[in-house]
């Protein structure tokens, strides 16, 4: 092997300039992948006076993605690992970009990192191991009207400037660790962002556990220099039994704030079932959420949704799904139609939807 | 066939830690594909005191791209289709985003669909029934000087938020419609941009037609709820008789507007040619546009191109073309140059320009 | 070899309605290419009451990119070349555009260009040839905090809307020209941005030298209609002695600008060495920028890095390197660790890094 030096990116930029070369092109692994989920969506958000608005909508079971990933063989079981994930409007042509990195086009993912008998270790933009609790104990996996990412008020799913440690699977179990480097002094509060978070699955036959826990300095409310800690943890499981699959699960957080109308605390659980019918599926969850509202109190919030997939193929099916939210008059809980949300505004309003779509994996 | 389940999504969220599988890629059948235009422009606007001006133009004779797409076959006739298209300035290394999607890189084309017996059926951002009627009788297919882009005044050339079908071809004819739900009730009034379009094609031979017929709900000048018709509609033909090939159109909008020196009406004309000459081919074109002006009256603009493009090979050529606007004095039609704009400011103003470029598609 | 006429962009826009035709799939080059450059940084801007920050940086050895390129041979020694490059912040999961195209998402390269016997010719945004200079003899090639990028002062690295030449290498020699037309009459100084850039290049054996001279026009201070000139130039060297290779260099500026506190003149020197150890490689690099600064006079700034980098294959290296920058009382020179910059605000503190890494090429 040939050293690989400093020097190596003149080579690099040299090569720019050469056409596509073979060997870069022999050697080159790069995987061009996606999902593209786009459907019919006819809702109302229960506001007083509201009314159905019929919509086309970009990401619905799956949220629309294009992403680039790789893998290269660095020998001794070591590997190379990357990957960039950009999530995409289909309805308009647009990007999305998360409220926690905001104008990153890239930012459903973006490491690199190493894998070995040691585990992987990544760097860069990445899930949270609360993140994988969540939807690994989500009959709904973070998608149509009957997902826990809403109701579960999980806060912390993705962290920048991270370093995210896997363990390798052991007697079933596998732990995950991050932490998060926070904003990097662009801030006046040097530790904003500051992440610290860890997870353990469990495996065994039929039977998935798996709980995690979540510290991140958020400004503290009033303070532009100073954090507070927003926690989180939670638990859930699955259990597979021919072709029934349930879960349930549990996420609590406490946010950091102090703003009249914002939840302060928020307690979710839930329970989900899917059962297979030939090439469909049907699947239903119920979550409840305990939220406590500044200047208001303490309320319930009920998400519920069902729906039916139906597989074209491995990689497309065609799903159809109902959902909604019931809110107490201290609640105003939004319902997740996987990209979209509808209501949230009007405390006590109960939102509803339905969506028939295709999802389409590449 | 296994069943494709909401919970597939989990599947597909833990390959993104997998290294790009063997499996996955054997049926990937993603395509990166793309058109890069370039060359030098030398302009006048000819306003009052104008001069030359010379310029590194990006898509000229067609608009530079990258795009993503894809098929899958579902069996029985049925396919899945996807693509995403991002329009690229490489003048400057930015990305062009369209007026009627701001902002979104990928605005050139994002759909989803289906394909069978019954014909194709989209979802998401793509173009419209009018757009296809004007491009198949534009002799410049939307580029260089003589293209009747701008000269049709056709407005609605693509819609967010849409349902596309068109039908099988039967006895030479294939019919295309479009349903845009509009802004989705992001704004105050609800049909905002909701489209309704239709189209008929007709081959035989040499001779292809087409007609075209489009709605669209703008808002009501002065009011933020209201919304009135955008109507437009055209037709035209081609006919191809050896190595020459014949083109005319019409296209005729009522805009929505109560601005002065907006265009209130427009009613446009155009008449094509071209001849093959070994591996090049001359194309002209003129194209006479009647404008009614608010505030001034109706007026006449009259447009005209000539090209010769040189094939290096099937995705390679070179190219060069002339051409200008002869605008009387209630009239102010820019010069489209494909992906630019000359003039448009001053009323009576006569715009020219000359291009020299390549254009390589992969 | 059929004509490609303007019409053949017909077919182009209606395989965007076709499925993934082998044809084009046949005879599609494009590559998918990429670097992905991830460390962990502590720095210290040196200012009064500064303190350690601990940093997840995208970008350090090498600048993190995704791009796509491609070739098409057109016979008789003739190819057509594109490229398109985007930064990427795998911190964040942004894109990264560059100073002087803001909001180019495409920013790092952007060209179509034709290649033969000739030479070869592209247009678009591309490197200057004055980049080129520096980049060859900068022993740490744009990189980790060893660098000239920033010492050298070097402002003209890449132009918008410009033609680049490079001759074909004749006894050693290569020549390379550049032409930029500027901003194209957007701005109201019609010159702004206008650029000549030429170099050569000298390669025998273990020898290479390099010189390079340019001019751009900048707003002249105080006016939004005239400009100045730009001058920068600047010569180098390398030699390679078996496991040993020394670099060395010069880069002389002379901004355009009337601010106080900002450089008005730059005299650059560097001097750099690098020594293979198995299949390591440890590089050392020392830079001295005379500079003198409105208000405050001439000043002296001393930029050093050592870095080792340890290859893992030829794609995939790992890296470790220090550097910091010793300002006098007159200057502020920021330490440029790759894609970021540290200090720079207060004069006379000396900024101080280190970083540990990993740099994925694929």
């Amino acid at each position: 092997m040939k050293p690989c030096t400093p020097c190596s990116i003149a080579v690099a930029a040299a090569a720019l300039f050469a056409t596509a070369s073979a060997t870069a092109q022999d050697t080159s692994s790069v995987q061009v992948y996606g999902i593209f989920d786009i459907g019919v969506e006819v809702n109302d958000t229960g506001a007083p006076g509201s009314s159905n608005l019929w919509l086309v909508n970009s990401g619905n079971m799956s949220a629309t993605r294009l992403g680039f990933r790789g893998t290269e063989d660095l020998g001794g079981g070591l590997k190379a690992l990357f990957n960039i994930e950009m999530g995409v409007a289909l309805d308009t042509g647009g990007t999305i970009s998360l409220p926690d990195s905001p104008g990153a086009i890239w930012g459903r993912r973006a490491v690199v990192g190493l894998q070995g008998a040691f585990g992987s270790l990544y760097l860069g933009r990445d899930y949270t191991p609360g993140f994988w609790t969540v939807l690994q104990t989500d009959r709904f996996r973070y998608g149509l009207p009957g997902t826990v990412s809403t109701p579960s008020q999980i806060s912390a799913t993705r962290a920048n400037n991270g370093i995210f440690y896997n363990t390798p699977t052991m007697g079933g179990l596998t732990g995950r660790f991050a932490v998060a480097l926070g904003s990097e002094g662009t801030t006046a509060a040097k530790d904003q962002g500051r992440l610290y978070s860890g997870s353990v699955d469990f495996r065994s036959g039929n039977l998935f556990l798996s709980a995690a826990v979540q510290r991140r300095r958020d400004l503290s409310p009033g303070s532009t220099t100073e954090t507070t800690a927003m926690k989180e943890a939670g638990f859930g499981g699955e259990y597979k039994a021919g072709s029934l699959t349930f879960s349930a699960g549990y996420w609590g957080a406490d946010p950091v704030t102090a703003t009249t109308d914002a939840v302060t605390k928020s307690d979710a659980y839930w329970l989900g079932a899917s059962l297979e019918v030939g090439v469909g599926v049907v699947s239903a969850q119920v979550a409840q959420t305990k939220l406590e509202v500044i200047g208001r109190g303490e309320g319930k919030a009920t998400n519920f949704g069902l729906s039916y997939s139906h597989a074209l193929s491995k990689r497309t099916n065609v799903y159809a799904a109902v959902g909604g939210v019931s809110n107490d008059e201290m609640t105003r809980l939004a319902l997740n139609t996987g990209s979209q949300r509808v209501g949230g505004a009007v405390f006590g309003a109960d939102p509803r939807a339905a969506i028939v779509g295709v999802r389409h994996t590449f």
